[in-house]
């Protein structure tokens, strides 16, 4: 399907993408760019990458995809240094979590010779780097692809089919539509996850080590703050405003569910939870 | 070990107590108690209990362990309604998530030859009910003991052991000590994950179903939202400072990372979930 795929951030959805994109055959030849090289040769060790550059100037002749697969704020950023060694016909995609800026700022940058598609796998974990990186990483994940009326129709087609075989169901959507749902069924409890181990941290109880006591809750509700800091400041700098929003629904309920615990108010604190309880049961 | 012990609420702990309490030999006879009938029929045909009754007056005779497993609201009430029944030395223990109120009440109401033990183990799901019950739930768990000055010190000693021959690493503390070191470990991440899926459902993004874009993160994080909303009611309610604090605590939290996305403070930000990626990397 393509000559040569470079993947630049060779992490775990980079790295998972390569193994898929290997396993597929939907690559001859997998090059690996980032700027730790010791992960590099880990990746080029566990066969996720045929080779490594790393310096944007040297990126290989004859490339005909370039996956961006880095924190969000870095991708633009990334394409404008690659983009005059970029032979015409070269595909660009990304798997950001972020969609409305980077496309805009995308179509801003790239000539119509260099066709880019926006995209963004569901999928992934709290866990960073090639080591983290499964062939099966995207199977039966949902993939959001993100054109707008400018995107080339072929390389559109092309990402599709490019998702699919690498098992994603793949929806198209409007970017700033994407960005809305993420920044509340995603980029939102990262945020309260963080917080709240912090919250945790800075409390203190009679000097009593807290961590010593979470349990099996605790634990799976902040299992996402491991996730890399890096990644998420990048979101919530560019999905600012949604991330914004979300968070303030979110401390508006919080308020109300402390006056209801202060005044004592069992009927509406029941019914609150039996709610959450209900639709969390749809969700899983 | 006892003779005839009673479990009052044999749902998930309770249940869970009697499964263990018979694989070790703890006691001869486990009899059941509750509202529920069909869970009881349940719990009986499952070999958790020998028998059930189901009017607090009908307490077979000779029981010498009454363990409460209710939701804490009902506990002290339901030991009184037992209590003109209960024979002298007859042991009562509970296992609920909140202590201080219980303790004070039960020393407060339990004559001199009913001796009470305030036990919480920090074990459990977001299961429900007898079906849920497993023989090795307190398995390397903490069991916090709350005893007073004024608890009998035979009465806590079998408790001690009781609680070892489960599996459960006993510790003795404080009750208040324990409501507010469980305020914040465990009762606040629950009202947090009840607050996200209720944010969740009322948050409309171009009428999107966001329950379909929930991925592995969000139902981590929100997995104990499935927990019985009772259950949770009471303990926001008996144990309402120690939440209301730690909530407000979590809000200003929230309050303060708004203004950092709010303000593009992207330094900040990043400390901010570096940190959190230290703690939780000890909690883990």
């Amino acid at each position: 399907m393509f000559h040569r795929m470079v993947v630049v951030g060779v992490g775990l959805v980079g790295g998972s993408l390569a193994l898929a994109a290997r396993r597929r055959g939907l690559a001859k030849e997998i090059i690996g760019y980032g700027r730790g090289e010791k992960n590099l040769r880990l990746a080029q060790s566990k066969g996720i990458i045929d080779r490594y550059f790393s310096h944007e100037e040297k990126i290989p002749k004859g490339a005909d995809l370039l996956i961006l697969a880095t924190p969000v704020q870095a991708t633009v950023s990334l394409a404008a240094s690659f983009l005059p060694s970029l032979e015409p016909g070269c595909l660009i995609s990304d798997v950001g979590s972020v969609k409305a800026r980077i496309v805009q700022e995308m179509e801003r940058l790239l000539p119509s010779h260099i066709p880019f598609v926006g995209a963004h796998p569901i999928a992934g974990s709290e866990q960073w780097g090639a080591q983290a990186a499964v062939p099966d990483l995207f199977s039966g994940r949902r993939c959001i692809l993100t054109p707008t009326r400018n995107t080339d129709a072929d390389a559109l087609k092309k990402m599709m089919g490019f998702w699919r075989q690498v098992g994603a169901k793949v929806e198209v959507m409007d970017a700033n539509l994407h960005d809305r749902i993420l920044g509340v069924v995603s980029h939102l409890p990262h945020v309260l996850a963080y917080a709240l181990v912090n919250t945790l941290s800075q409390t203190d109880v009679d000097s009593v080590d807290l961590k010593n006591y979470c349990s099996g809750g605790f634990k799976d509700f902040t299992r996402i703050a491991s996730s890399r800091p890096e990644i998420w400041r990048d979101i919530c700098l560019v999905n600012r405003r949604a991330i914004g929003r979300s968070l303030g629904h979110y401390i508006k309920r919080l308020e109300l569910l402390r006056r209801w615990i202060r005044d004592g108010e069992g009927d509406l604190l029941e019914r609150e939870f039996a709610q959450a309880n209900e639709v969390r049961r749809q969700i899983s």
